[in-house]
């Protein structure tokens, strides 16, 4: 159920029976040569769908634009800055808990916004404490691409390929969902580089093509559907165990 | 063209003859008995996608939620603070700009937005005034409803029945996006009143259902093509002049 | 009744009786080679004058600098950021709510500061929703030089050459309240240019003398007067209605 | 000279030969029972005035509303908050050192504004360091009340009932302005109670009537005269030091 | 080495050779009903100090107050919002790199600043991408308990009752450092609960002596000067890769 | 008492008999070419352990960075930006009023940290006045070097040398507390220039050693022994008289 395509009377009805609801967020950057500029955040949303579909829960529009400040050499990144982000999931999450959501569980596809959203996962709750009374809130969030079956299945699938941007399983899971989008050409080299980066230009001088240790060309629409169903099966045990 | 389903290399490609760039913004908030939660955000993209069909332009991804804190007190509204807002546009708009989009247009779902930003305009031409070389913006807000076109047709079609919230134009595009969540069943009364609010409890007390003089009852799936493609015809005159 | 030669008792006795109160805004920028650079709170503050007279009603302390930041390439403007005139409006309701004043009128004398006005209303309305009990607070914002019957008496007196910037009808009021300083040489050309503008370098290139569309050489005291007095009239029906 | 009566062309020849200007600064705070909530700025505007027409120098807008929070249990005061106050004096300071003044001497009429003046001295000049080429900009802040010989005379005039808040010389020289609006009769007790105060609500408890340690009775317009004559000969000295 | 207890002139010679610096980050916030409120900062600051010995680098000051609002229910705990220590940490890196300082390690002992600690390493960057000439820095951030072979020798000293707050690895190093503060008598339960906590109120209902799965009885000086070294030696391994 | 090596147990029994804390804050910056970077804070440090141990009060831990933008010239300074310091000080003070100490004694050993502490006080106040019940808070803020008898021994040791930064008092003060560290030698000039400086780049420009009117060469252990007696017999009466 995505929030989106209900009314307010069935989100009333709703909250009478449950108070979870999922709240997925990406980010609009580039994914090296053949890689989509939105890939986390179809990811993210793909896997809330499926969690959702399982559970019947809601799920809140994902938020698009993350931490993308190392990407901006590459063009078509959108960055946010951390203290907008860390205000962006403060105010949902403060929207939310004013109308008795009191879990919220938010899917990640972008490792870039994960210190962020738990800086303002902290400041969420600080600024709870600050009433009288205070609302409950319980957050948590999950990495779809790390999860231990997730991870298993990347390794099993692409070996050392892998790597850690632009990544054959990411890539898979939106060509998945966008076949005729699906790009495998043979990339040079096939595996890109790894190594440590500070700042976007640095980052576009050491990773040319933009991506990291990674070789997307080993991602299919079929690895992607199999990856989609691992992601969704996981997430769904996590998430119900949260909500529970 | 969605800048999501791009590739960073196509962005570099189509920067070379266009530095233009639809930005769309809605809303999450209530859209009375039988509107859907993200009516604005629908709108507008949908609006946008038309247009950059017409004109081979990109459009960055929609932010999805807005300035909606008069309607907090309905289940499933998001707000944003307006400096939030201000933040999460100006950071847009300066990540565009980095890229070389020149002309951004921002197609509005929500009259809730547009002070802020307005607001968020000028603090990113100041922002750019600092800079050298400065970069070249140009932004436009245009909310698709109030199109003299698709205002005229509102008129023709509902009458005095339009209103200022839930209203039956915003209604019937989103029920053409989605004929099955169509629920024209009458309401009491037909046509909401109307009259001034001020925060949110007060709006709840004044517009029981949400509404606010209108009755989307009238609201119909072939209503809503018909608009959107007025609406599309006329947003892709108006942008065809500010891209050129 | 100026708020400022008042003595608190005396509000005090006065918000026994009335809880309405003025703010006047305006901006601190060049109008052209002949105007004032004071004119926006000039003309601002003299039509709350007038309707503080005619109603009764007190005025609190014009807000002179706003959002002037496309004007800044002329000597003697200045600037607020957006973000700096959102706290500061917002500020300035909080302090007035805080003793009772509930209905705050804002006369405004310049367009660019509308959008970061409206935008500190909806953040004061949000920061009101967080106090218990909620304090009820109404605003409003008018412009003082696009009221209808303002708009036709310009038209009427200055034709074609109102124009957008440094218009005869602000620079006729200020010359109104200044004879001394009237100076209406003829300029060239006549009618200065119009046309969009980005950033403040842009607006200096397009409009080297600071005007657009307008000619102030047109203006007088005497029409300045009549204008004041007609503007006057219809802001205090307006204030009157809203203060009601 | 007041920059709001200037044209920018004026603006722009006066910067041929001098880079100096001045910037009140006030408060709109309760004055205790008979002195006016705009003591504060209307004391440093006349004074500021006297000092621009002795040395030819131009007068930016005075900031009519300062920090003024331990007053709120008052009606009629008005705050800002100590970020807010800094971002204004900052964008203050920003927009007049990009046309060339250097010299900016902040002539201040209350004690509740100086830290925070200083911290955004402080925070400008860092601003500053950010630019290349570094414009310079040198800023002084002087309280009017408290310069050598203004304090002399006050001891001289009113022996131990100067007090530090509605005092008899501030409220003198407001009286000296507005003759009409002198209101000497006496007070109870005569001189109002000395000590700590924290927060508004311990101000009004400590000070019932407004007033700090002092007798405003003595005042009268005449006195007012002599003050300000004292107070704008030896600002004057100060300031043309600091424009030399 | 001391940044504190250097002069200005040894700090530009030692930049001539090395460009490499530590800085500390600890929290100021209760440790269970027998460990030091200071705890983190201690920790942090001592391994620091023995890869300064170590490697002949700089330490810059201890920040030692972090984000602790969840432990805000418990007497003595001071606690950053998170937008505080973003800020924080930012002005810091931005100082440190200005000088020419390119490296800069930050030893964490406390778990909660690490979201904040890496947005403010994004944020910084995301600052230096807007100067010109970039500076180069690169920034780690190290939790000092967290090192396999520190874990490893926590596991082997403490076995299960390591937990996750007030922990004996923590509390015993704080008693190698002031072993006349040791207070290894039995507590009840011997081991802490376990769980998840969601605001302070909700913590001290959970952990009411403010240990989480811990039992500190176990520390004793001994065990900390051994797990100092442990940490120093690794830790210096680990910062001499990162400055090579 | 270090409140950081004590436990939170320790602290509530405290609490039960006095609710008075010493915050010091000093600053991390160039004192001249002999004086220690970390002067300001281990100056400040050094008298608020002394009143602790003489007062039987808990002492926070030192704010060892502060504002000191116009030494960043020097190699070695770190400085906050006024708003970080502002909100790090309105942090502070608000985790301690939430534990019930409601009387704050700040001992600070920079003077350019007054405006920006001050201003912290009058937000934090006003944060407290939105609150219900209100906190009861006392803040005061002490320049250990400024009271009257540190500064009639300061002149009474070293005369017209004193000067305003990098001070013979300062400097002799932190070598008592580190005699290894005194470094005494003569310094040419021997006692540096004096006037005014307005950012970094001037300040290094007009005080190339970074001293200003001083001498630190007449510093010496001893001294600083006699003066550290004096500052804290002094520092005891005030801070008894502000704590009862």
């Amino acid at each position: 159920m995505r929030l989106h395509l209900m009314t307010w009377p069935q989100v009333e009805a709703y909250l009478a029976h449950s108070t979870a609801i999922i709240l997925p967020i990406g980010s609009t950057e580039q994914h090296g040569p053949t890689g989509l500029i939105g890939t986390d955040a179809m990811c993210a949303e793909a896997v809330a769908d499926q969690v959702a579909k399982a559970l019947g829960v809601v799920v809140a529009p994902t938020l698009a634009i993350g931490m993308a400040q190392h990407h901006m050499a590459f063009p078509g990144t959108m960055t946010l800055k951390p203290s907008t982000l860390l205000a962006l999931v403060e105010d949902c999450l403060l929207s939310l808990v004013r109308h008795g959501f009191d879990r919220v569980l938010m899917i990640n596809g972008h490792g870039g916004n994960v210190a962020t959203i738990n800086a303002a996962f902290a400041q969420t709750q600080m600024e709870l404490d600050r009433l009288s009374p205070r609302p409950a809130l319980r957050t948590r969030l999950v990495n779809w691409w790390e999860t231990p079956e997730v991870m298993a299945a990347s390794v099993r699938m692409f070996g050392d390929a892998v790597g850690s941007h632009a990544t054959p399983p990411e890539v898979a899971l939106t060509w998945a969902l966008h076949p005729d989008l699906a790009d495998p050409h043979p990339l040079v080299p096939a595996v890109a580089p790894t190594g440590a980066f500070f700042g976007a230009g640095d980052f576009r001088n050491s990773f040319p093509d933009g991506r990291i240790g990674s070789n997307p060309s080993l991602a299919s629409p079929a690895a992607g559907e199999e990856l989609l169903k691992i992601a969704a099966d996981e997430m769904t045990r996590l998430a119900s165990d949260f909500f529970a």
